[in-house]
């Protein structure tokens, strides 16, 4: 044993005996906020002159080729009262034209929450957490994977509402495939107000299924207000490559209508729905979200609206989409230089991996893409738990795993803070050479709230872990997961708003035949 | 499934007909090359004024406290003639004098390699990335956690070898405990030679042991080309806080005065041998690096020498150290900047983790300060690869893992490329709204070089997955060492160079008796 080994065991052997109390429990609790306000710059990597060379590849594509927007005529209506060339369905946008015209949405807004003190502020340097979106399978250890359900629906609602590294209840936190497609997103919407307490977003699947998740809010939070402000967000995505179909644009705009948030997102695949080059594929998505962007502001201006990318890249061997790679992660830092030159809130990356089990490969790709989501500025990180399998399943797991990782990315956002207390000069002064800090003043003084303290990762020295079962990670996990569910309450709900909500919900199930796709 | 993941889904299904043929094996690599230049910036977290407050910081540690140079009278020889007050085996520097002796150690330095494609530039822009450094155990999944062998010793430098994604061969990748603790050295010296045609470290635990380490070099690249250029490093600690003792002077004094290069590295664990503010362990490790760094100067002018840190923290549950947590990652970007003002190579944090198996916390864990050594801008990244158990215990498997995550680094740092070709203008008028990009005349140009490709992450469907086996990364890293171990071969040595080099060995081992401690 020889270098920081030999010194480590020196070191750990010397300090084992005079140390602070221990602190019970895991998570580092003076770290908890609604939201996170980042004391860490984004991470710039791509010059001005390059940012401007991407943006007027962007003007070319929406001037040259133009964007599709199929089967919504009151868009095409739109673009052509605001100036643009209308084709058929294919629109063309002057240079210029659609950052004019997106310049009236707002650079920061606030969600609200049914509870306010977990109002998120979404925009500038905050930063929101939020669970993963839209897959149709979940897995654990104990049953491997099946079809989503309402209840594990349920469950994946309370698994985030228990956890204090999260700040949103998200949307289609999975599918529930149980209920039919036209109907479950009374459901859903019912679920994410009755189990957690936080802000949420709603369906986008098409019109009605928009209006109906908006008309939950209004009776949660009152019409007037909601009119007012922001309570409900729907992401709605693009087809690309350079098409918005009518499902998406009406939605988008039955969001933008009630003056709630539509978070916009490009699925670009690089090398099948764009460029296998990242600064085309960025260059699409930018034009893209910019279009998605600017149709908010023309149905109402001044509508929030969330300016989203989802760069990814593939397997050229197998053809295979790939996710937590470094081209996207690259990707995402560009996409957030460009949304504050355009001055909107950001939604950027997330956790994401092609591992079909919660192992190294699934916390790999989920760190890599995650901290690309928090580097490049992103304000609002959907996807931020859950995801493996490219997309399509929510592993219980790596749900906790990642909530876990957030509340280290609280402690990471925090920076370094530099004050005559952390330079800490007194204790230099009382320690001196050779000795140790364990029992200093300065220690006793910060220790409760120096470092990050995971709830799943084991620290234990090898001897004690073996001892304690020789367990991994997913298995940690597993069992918190089953004791975060056992212990978990639901937080109170005013009686008269559940009744009127399930009034809502059964006459609405009940009004309509059940369709299953 | 709605949103991304129906979006995946549809367009999945959509792209598996028509794309360029299969590319062989996996890796990347277009992206191989001798060592990286960096083509993303730095990520400076702090602002000048701050950054200028720890420096003082450190100045005053230095000039109140001062560091104890502890059974090393040539040392205390060389501060007393450069200026520094002398109390004993205390030693206290007026503010800014080791600045100003550093001053004559070069930004940038070549360490040669005895295959000349494989020299490394160490400073500026460049990345260099080596395996762990001294664990005293190894393990693997089959035969679970031993002590390390030469055996264990000389696998790992062919597995690293074998690697594209590596730089270095490393130094004491594990320890061979099975040979005397004073000899062991000669062994592992030729095991690097023989096995590898990188470059790579000797010795640092006995002045003697260093210089039987440099000897060994003189004569494989001759006594005159070693005494101008470098060939071999040293890593050595300092004995935190604020104690250097004889054995690494010594050491780091036999390498600065062959001319070779010491790397200088603090082991701080916040709370124990340092402050549990990183602001303070930050300004701690500045000072303890600035005068082995000097020091070098005062044993010969000009000598390289690397400027390194390790923060880590603690679990302040348990006392046990934390690996890969957030604090040390924020803190190396610090300590990055630090470096930079000095004009210094840099040496930061590199690939660790606390986790005893290669599951998900050793990848999350590892991901999260492989990458703030990234951004920090490390240019020699010691422990790229294989570190679990804390820093005791080497992993066959996650040293498969991490060197294929250090090739994905190489895509990572290539950055965003902005031109004519990457901004696919050609590629938009080509496909247009609706279609797809996996025929394009632009795809085919670019597919081959567009996106890394993982030799041990999994990205294949669900379903293919299950029927190759279920496996996790662990287990496809555990077939992948095997097979490279079977088709190694070594890399051709002189057999003139090889006997002179074995007998040196071989003599040196007779000469003395065996210690064992």
């Amino acid at each position: 044993m020889t270098g920081d080994a030999l010194e480590l065991d020196r070191r750990e052997r010397r300090t084992r005996g005079n140390r602070p109390a221990r602190r019970e429990g895991g998570g580092t609790p003076s770290l908890k906020v609604p939201f996170i306000r980042r004391n860490i710059p984004t991470y710039d990597i791509l010059s001005e002159e390059n940012l401007v060379r991407i943006e007027q590849t962007a003007d070319r594509i929406l001037a040259e080729v133009g964007i599709e927007f199929r089967d919504d005529p009151v868009t095409l209506d739109h673009w052509r009262r605001a100036g643009a060339e209308i084709d058929g369905v294919r629109v063309r946008f002057e240079p210029g034209m659609l950052r004019e015209v997106v310049s009236t949405a707002p650079a920061t807004f606030t969600q609200h929450a049914r509870n306010p003190a977990n109002n998120v502020e979404i925009g500038g340097s905050n930063v929101v957490f939020s669970p993963a979106y839209g897959s149709p399978f979940v897995m654990d250890l104990d049953n491997g994977r099946r079809y989503g359900t309402i209840e594990d629906f349920r469950n994946l609602i309370k698994l985030g509402q228990s956890s204090p590294w999260l700040h949103h209840s998200g949307g289609t936190i999975c599918e529930p495939v149980d209920l039919p497609v036209n109907k479950r997103h009374l459901e859903m919407v019912y679920s994410h107000i009755k189990y957690s307490d936080r802000a949420f977003m709603g369906s986008v699947t098409a019109e009605e299924r928009a209006e109906e998740s908006i008309e939950m809010a209004r009776i949660l939070f009152g019409a007037d207000f909601v009119d007012q402000n922001c309570v409900i967000l729907g992401n709605v995505n693009v087809n690309s490559p350079l098409v918005w179909d009518g499902t998406m644009t009406k939605a988008l705009r039955a969001y933008a209508r009630a003056n709630q948030a539509a978070v916009i997102v490009p699925f670009i695949l690089g090398g099948a729905m764009g460029p296998v080059t990242n600064a085309g594929a960025i260059a699409q998505s930018y034009a893209e979200t910019l279009a998605g962007c600017a149709l908010t502001q023309l149905e109402r201006k001044g509508a929030p609206v969330i300016f989203g990318n989802f760069l990814s890249s593939m397997s050229l061997r197998s053809g295979s989409p790939t996710f937590g790679t470094p081209e996207p992660a690259i990707g995402s830092m560009v996409i957030g230089q460009l949304a504050r030159r355009l001055n909107l809130p950001l939604r950027c990356a997330g956790n994401f991996s092609n591992s079909k089990l919660p192992d190294a490969q699934a916390m790999q790709e989920g760190v890599m893409s995650m901290l690309s989501a928090v580097h490049c500025g992103a304000n609002f990180i959907l996807h931020s738990a859950g995801f493996v399998d490219g997309l399509l399943s929510m592993s219980y797991e790596k749900f906790v795993m990642d909530t876990d990782f957030c509340g280290a990315l609280h402690s990471y956002m925090a920076g370094v803070v530099v004050d005559d207390n952390t330079l800490a000069m007194d204790a230099f002064l009382e320690v001196g050479p050779g000795s140790h800090f364990l029992g200093s003043a300065h220690t006793m003084r910060n220790y409760q709230t120096a470092f990050w303290d995971s709830a799943v990762s084991d620290n234990e020295p090898f001897e004690k872990w073996a001892e304690a079962g020789s367990t991994d990670m997913a298995t940690r996990a597993n069992k918190q997961w089953k004791k975060t569910l056992a212990e978990y309450q639901a937080p109170p709900l005013d009686l008269a708003i559940d009744e009127a909500l399930r009034d809502y919900v059964e006459r609405n199930m009940r009004a309509k035949p059940d369709a299953w796709y």
